[in-house]
């Protein structure tokens, strides 16, 4: 869509923002109001994705390779679940139907679900660590811009237990001890943040001036790089 | 396992009991207690069989062919996990490592799943639909023959929402105006329940007396594929 993230594909290693500007704007809490959607669409993306986050968590559910690794990632499954109907509740507490709602944004994140699967079960398990972590960060950092009375309902839903450090352990253990696991891993998680800040990046809104708008994004996302970093450093891996 | 259950496996359609035999002793409450597992291998046995359901929904949540059919699906899926929840929380209340005491029922219960999966996404929800729908009133039945003072948490884990009308529904509008899809998940619906039966049989326990037990079993079996027939009927297909 904009300059940056067009700039960001480009590169081959994990984005990596102009680090004196970020530095002096992520001491400032940015303001995304202009760019958050309005209710019923944050709802309907939020919960769409949620879905996908739980979809993605029940299919290494199913070929979990020990039946300790399911029980840790059904418990992963049931915390999207919940948001997920938290999202449709909300939806239709204001009069929404979720499915209609969601509609129009099926496409878009279905699609996205399909290049972030992974190539194997540790592939895919890390998208349900560092993918899910990354959007669950993003929604509950745009939701801030939401002006309306439901949004500590709201906020309560996105902040909810996600299982992250449960995933973390999961692969933490997987990967000590196998260093060509970890590095085939690292190069995964490089790749799957660039195209979960562009799902991200689609669900802002935009307004006329887009100059404005990637300045206002751009300290955000830099927020949620160093989040994904830190996450990519609890399995010892560079990110 | 037992003769009664080869007799069955060998007819090609629905089994079908005698019915003189089951309509004398489906009017009187057939007592299980003798077969019944003790109350760790039943925990352990019905909630990985919830977690199995809970795979099977979501399998089939991942694959709607509509946003509508989704959110459907993964409130089912829903319901499935919140029953393994419960099971397996019922498990640590009596000091067991619930992914310790599934362990040894994998093998069969996954044996089962993958014979049971469906070859497309209909047969798939039929399988949500009338092998979940039996698996959910069999242990509900077994239940009973459990001594235990947690059976009051027991049994409302089990009775709890399962979705079956939601799933009847969704297949009800596919198979309407579809005849070929209605004769062929008919079909289906019958092998689903020969199979279910065999998975049902293994979870109950054997005493020393093989005929007595089948004496046991076969009222109760009757009651269960009378239940069965209904949900097919639900779908205006012939058992």
């Amino acid at each position: 869509v904009v300059n940056w993230f067009r700039r960001e594909r480009k590169r081959a290693d994990a984005p990596r923002l102009r680090t004196r500007a970020s530095s002096k704007t992520a001491s400032t809490r940015v303001d995304l109001a202009d760019l958050t959607p309005d209710l019923t669409t944050f709802l309907g993306k939020a919960a769409y994705v949620q879905l996908m986050i739980f979809e993605n968590a029940s299919r290494v559910v199913a070929t979990a390779p020990t039946t300790e690794a399911k029980t840790i990632l059904s418990d992963v499954a049931g915390y999207a679940l919940a948001k997920h109907q938290g999202l449709t509740e909300e939806i239709e507490r204001h009069g929404g139907d979720a499915a209609k709602i969601m509609e129009p944004f099926a496409r878009e994140v279905d699609a996205f679900q399909r290049m972030t699967q992974g190539h194997d079960w540790f592939e895919s398990v890390t998208t349900c660590y560092l993918g899910a972590g990354f959007l669950n960060d993003f929604f509950l950092r745009l939701a801030g811009g939401l002006t309306t009375s439901a949004l500590p309902r709201i906020l309560a839903i996105l902040e909810a237990e996600s299982g992250e450090k449960l995933i973390a352990k999961e692969l933490l253990s997987a990967i000590e001890g196998n260093p060509r696991l970890a590095a085939r891993l690292a190069l995964w998680g490089r790749r799957l943040v660039g195209d979960t800040m562009l799902i991200a990046r689609w669900t802002l809104g935009t307004t006329e001036n887009h100059d404005s708008d990637e300045a206002r994004i751009e300290p955000v996302f830099t927020e949620l790089i160093a989040a994904h970093t830190r996450r990519m450093d609890a399995l010892g891996l560079t990110a």
